[in-house]
């Protein structure tokens, strides 16, 4: 039987504040068994940049990065962000590495075709190196991944947190019994985006379906689904989309088979 | 027999500038064997910090670390400096892996207390993890090393690249048979300061007293070397110093026992 992991992704908000930051940390150290912290950090890098007179353009709500972007996110996203989660998660008696692609050639990326836009130095994954964030994760190593990769040629590349955990996932899911946890700002998928508590506990594919056809599921939400069945797809045991802040609490919208 | 080991400390000058980088990663990519990468990054933090409106002040050569300018060090040192080596290495075959003293612990530390000079986040190197540092070369897997620690309370800490490298050869010293190579701006040590080519082969702790006392040998170079001395006396095999362009060629001052 597959050991069981769980791969938490959270996005810049959370790790960027002191209170949400620490309530994080002593929850993600509470989970039992194997785990892997993936995070984000935009908020920061528009931040900094703005601070060093970058501008940050957003297209379709993502960071357009030249190669001044590159520098800044590569700082805030593999240093000041990456580090002080290592240095918290050490802190509560995690045995935490940070990671971004390049290191050990964890994940590999294509700086993006231009099509209709030029999103300049984007990595797409071409392949997430499962066999060897598996043996780092079976010596109780805990991974926190940032959202950069590289593309073996010397360059790193801005990547989706998102897709960085969800790739890690699929990677790992032949080695481990992984549940793929996103926080997000809501308690979950919601029925009714007025109503904070209509939480759709569990959506299967054909459900999912469905709730598309009626209307229900709609804009950034069909995406994040799209991957995280993608997931499940690939031998993902399970995907949970749920607040940041209720990690342990078994809360949330679950996706499965 | 213990297998050779090779730990190289480069300044921040070497690594921020694309064209001596890249012959340095060419360089440190042709040393056989286990190997170690130390890296500076002074300058590009000082650079960095005076775009965002923070002074850089530095008693005794030794930068003081606000906790503005620990923001700094950790974003240029951890991200930005560390990641590029990384990247250079990854595209030259080399299975390298960015570290700070918090990732895996490597490198714990205190906060240097205040004397005469208030130096802020500083850390004064408590323990290098040489068994978990060996598990990792052992594996192939090539050492990055930012001038970052930890204090096993959540907080990183700004330590001297020098320092770093001497306290992880000493650490690894038990394990491998092994040569640090401090990488310096002349050709190593030199008997007569104005002439360039006046390089010392190889110096005792003996004839480093003598020199001493003749005024041969003054200034800076009399705590790096005594920190080298401290690394013979640990059980390091061999210190270097001499120029990053020479790090294969044999040159430069050997320093033994």
């Amino acid at each position: 039987m597959r050991e069981k992991l769980t791969i938490i992704k959270v996005g810049g908000k959370i790790v960027e504040e002191e209170s949400t930051l620490f309530k994080l940390l002593d929850d993600f150290a509470a989970i039992s068994g194997y785990k892997v912290l993936v995070h984000g950090g935009g908020r920061s890098a528009t931040k900094i940049a703005a601070l060093l007179g970058i501008e940050s353009k957003m297209v379709n709500g993502r960071r357009v990065t030249d190669v001044e972007t590159l520098k800044v996110v590569t700082m805030v996203y593999g240093g000041l962000v990456n580090k002080n989660i290592v240095a918290g998660l050490q802190a509560r008696g995690v045995n935490a590495l940070g990671l971004t692609g390049a290191d050990m050639d964890v994940i590999r990326s294509v700086k993006r075709p231009v099509k209709e836009v030029d999103y300049g130095f984007v990595g797409d994954v071409k392949r997430a190196n499962g066999a060897a964030l598996g043996e780092l994760i079976h010596k109780g190593i805990v991974p926190v991944m940032a959202p950069l990769t590289h593309d073996g040629n010397g360059h790193m590349l801005n990547t989706n947190a998102d897709t960085i955990a969800g790739e890690t996932a699929k990677a790992l899911a032949g080695l481990f019994d992984v549940t793929l946890v996103y926080c997000f700002e809501k308690k979950g998928v919601l029925r009714d985006e007025n109503d904070d508590d209509s939480v759709i506990p569990q959506i299967t594919l054909e459900e999912f379906k469905q709730y598309i056809a009626d209307g229900v599921i709609q804009g950034g939400m069909i995406p994040k689904l799209e991957n995280s069945f993608g997931a499940i797809d690939a031998g993902v045991s399970e995907v949970v989309i749920t607040l940041a802040s209720a990690i342990n609490s078994g809360e949330g919208t679950r996706i499965k088979k």
